[in-house]
């Protein structure tokens, strides 16, 4: 059984974490991409289907091809960022469950094509919100964003591997204080919670 | 700027964490639901939707009418837990931007309905990533499920919503060891991720 974390763990992951829209110029190292992945791989997901695929965005070609796919006031955030992951998800996840999930053959579960999406979706989201809150569990910060062409990105980056698709993109670095807003407004328990 | 934080912390959100079956006789009390809560709503979400919409199952009664909807494996494990969580989403969410996004009418950013839906998956299934990992950081465990009937779950509890659809579930308690089996194999860094 464990106790909580301290609150300042608590303020760094959640209550005073924002989203970044610029970063300090202080680089981000290929090792610490692999300790965020080494900490996402174990964040459950169903039947330990692990249906995101990451592509980190850390030259300046991969950044700009990526920013010309993103809204404009994108762009700069995309090609500023020491680094923009790309949080897509593979549609045929199955493939890989012999070795993720050996003591049972589950890719019958999934043979549905919609099922398939949908688990696709779900699981790479919450791997998603695992990468952002492990980010910050290792002292960077995130940038998630959603104001993008899907469609380009894929094109872009996955052509060679259709069944492959973009679901958000991040921005990754240590985040300028200067470059972020007032936080947004959050409600209390009983506007968006019940107990039954 | 943050520190990492300690492998303590970090196992206790990701390395060692494990998804529970069964949970020790322990009771889990509505403030540390609330509690749970006033970690996840600082969770990013795209233009601050905050789709989800939770209902804590902790009556024997709302338990039973969920395992009702469940497979057979999954009915006990959330008879028994102290709390299961349904994480649900609001389909029509853009009606409360006006109070969480209130710089810019948000609205029409998710006028279409393909969109909406994709948006309240993407991001409510994010705020299911928050939620297992702020009840980890709290000292909780959790068990989350999708094998269950959403259109069941979506007529026995948002009848009365039905711009609610229920997205996954998930149990909550203080975790029983005995009722966890071998840690399922994760992937390293080079078969799911790539640096561009």
């Amino acid at each position: 059984m464990s106790e909580p974390l301290s609150d300042t763990a608590l303020d760094q992951l959640f209550r005073t974490a924002r989203s970044y829209n610029g970063y300090l110029d202080k680089p981000v190292s290929a090792d610490q991409l692999r300790a965020i992945w080494d900490l996402v791989k174990f964040g459950p997901t169903s039947a330990n289907v692990l249906p995101s695929r990451i592509v980190w965005c850390v030259s300046d070609a991969a950044k700009a091809r990526l920013a010309a796919c993103a809204s404009d006031a994108n762009k700069p955030k995309i090609e500023s960022a020491p680094v923009t992951a790309i949080i897509a998800m593979d549609l045929e996840f199955p493939d890989h469950l012999p070795t993720l999930f050996p003591h049972v053959d589950a890719r019958p579960w999934f043979a549905d094509e919609t099922v398939r999406q949908t688990t696709a979706m779900r699981n790479s989201s919450l791997q998603g919100g695992y990468f952002i809150l492990a980010a910050r569990a290792l002292g960077l910060d995130t940038g998630p964003m959603s104001g993008f062409d899907n469609a380009a990105v894929d094109a872009a980056f996955f052509a060679d591997t259709p069944r492959v698709k973009s679901n958000f993109i991040s921005t990754l670095g240590y985040g300028d204080p200067a470059t972020i807003f007032g936080r947004l407004p959050r409600p209390d328990f009983d506007l968006f919670n019940t107990i039954a």
